[in-house]
């Protein structure tokens, strides 16, 4: 079975880098309806979808189950998005769970601890799964926090020190902001091909699609951009034009 | 209308400051119905019960609701234990859609930036529910990552940090694991009143609970100590003993 990263980066080389964070408020009625349509009429210009707490406290294990294969008979991967940072027994339940709902990765916060981290990423790659940890968050709040001065071994700033556990727990790739595009530039430098970048934040949140791209990302996490769009296939049209240019 | 901090102490007067973390491995069927039977055995024993992704994925938001409205009519309070930390925007509708599901408190992860957690709190409090944040975990790698130094304005662990934040925001409580008695006892000189400590990680994880109760913890979280017992009820009537004998 191809590793996560390897099926993510094939259905990318035809189909572009945007992955769809499909992010609906609690007001949207038909949440299952909606996503397959986006993922039937979007999934050309898309390399997978990623479903955060929006959809997956409403929505029962089945209905998420239903969207994921959906996901997957069009090519897209498919990607939890809960920012995962707990003690090793509920991490190992909690992607039990994701993995029988069908997600190919999981979206985890470092801030666990290196061990924590590192037993995730085997049992998930035992499964043919990915990890994606939080590097540094697109929100302007992350300047405080995942910039703040640390010192461990080495004196250096957070997201540096989460950088370097993400290398050492060997996972498939990291969480950068797009609004924080020197900060992509230093780890798409320092981790080289070793882990994938993924940046949310474009569009909506400030961050420029091209920009991002030569900074280093390897994939555009785009929402409310292409959602709340009049049009959204020319936006995730555009945006594929954008992550291809590279 | 009363606040969580007030309702969860009322009801810990007469029935103790047990929560129960009702945490199930995947293998187990029913989910719903054995936990509401939990509920309706444990309650006389337990102030709250706090439910985590081992029941919140699997489970649809009806049959979570179901769950919360038992606890409710048995005077418990009710914790969706998924320590958040995103973004504002889904900060606000996973809270929101908590609290349709019938919550009464979110524990998040501080990480995400002081001015995302004063929003959080503002939010949470402005709808009568509450949020409760990690200082310390129980986890033993919580000691490389929550004790990490850091420096903002003075050099000082994340721990201390976090502590410093969940002040500030005017958080209601916040999570230190009961294997760490010293920085539960420092948390709660610090805090004084203005927060209540939530201890996980008494029991399988080893640590004490009068020890704690001692230290200054005001909530004990308890999961496998209890579901696994032989006898759940008599673990959980020890252990409310304990908590009262503060």
């Amino acid at each position: 079975m191809l590793t996560f990263k390897t099926r993510l980066s094939q259905i990318a080389k035809t189909n572009g880098k945007v992955i769809l964070a499909n992010d609906y408020d609690p007001s949207v009625k038909n949440l299952e309806t909606k996503t397959i349509s986006n993922i039937k009429k979007l999934h050309p210009y898309l390399c997978a979808v990623k479903l955060n707490f929006h959809l997956l406290l409403p929505l029962s294990s089945k209905q998420v189950l239903n969207i994921n294969k959906t996901a997957h008979r069009y090519g897209l991967q498919t990607i939890a998005d809960i920012k995962l940072n707990d003690i090793g027994n509920t991490n190992r339940v909690t992607t039990e769970n994701l993995w029988k709902m069908g997600f190919d990765a999981v979206i985890a916060n470092p801030i666990m601890g290196l061990d924590s981290l590192k037993n995730l990423v085997k049992s998930a790659h035992k499964n043919g799964k990915g990890v994606i940890t939080l590097c540094h968050m697109s929100a302007p709040e992350a300047k405080l926090s995942y910039d703040m001065e640390v010192k461990m071994r080495k004196k250096q700033q957070l997201y540096q020190l989460f950088l370097d556990w993400a290398l050492e727990a060997k996972v498939d790739g990291i969480v950068v902001g797009a609004t924080f595009p020197k900060i992509i530039q230093y780890c798409s430098k320092k981790a080289g091909r070793k882990l994938s970048i993924f940046s949310p934040g474009v569009g909506t949140q400030g961050g420029n699609a091209s920009e991002v791209i030569s900074a280093g990302t390897n994939y555009l996490i785009v929402g409310r951009t292409i959602l709340n769009a009049k049009k959204p296939t020319d936006i995730a049209k555009d945006l594929q034009l954008d992550s291809l240019g590279k």
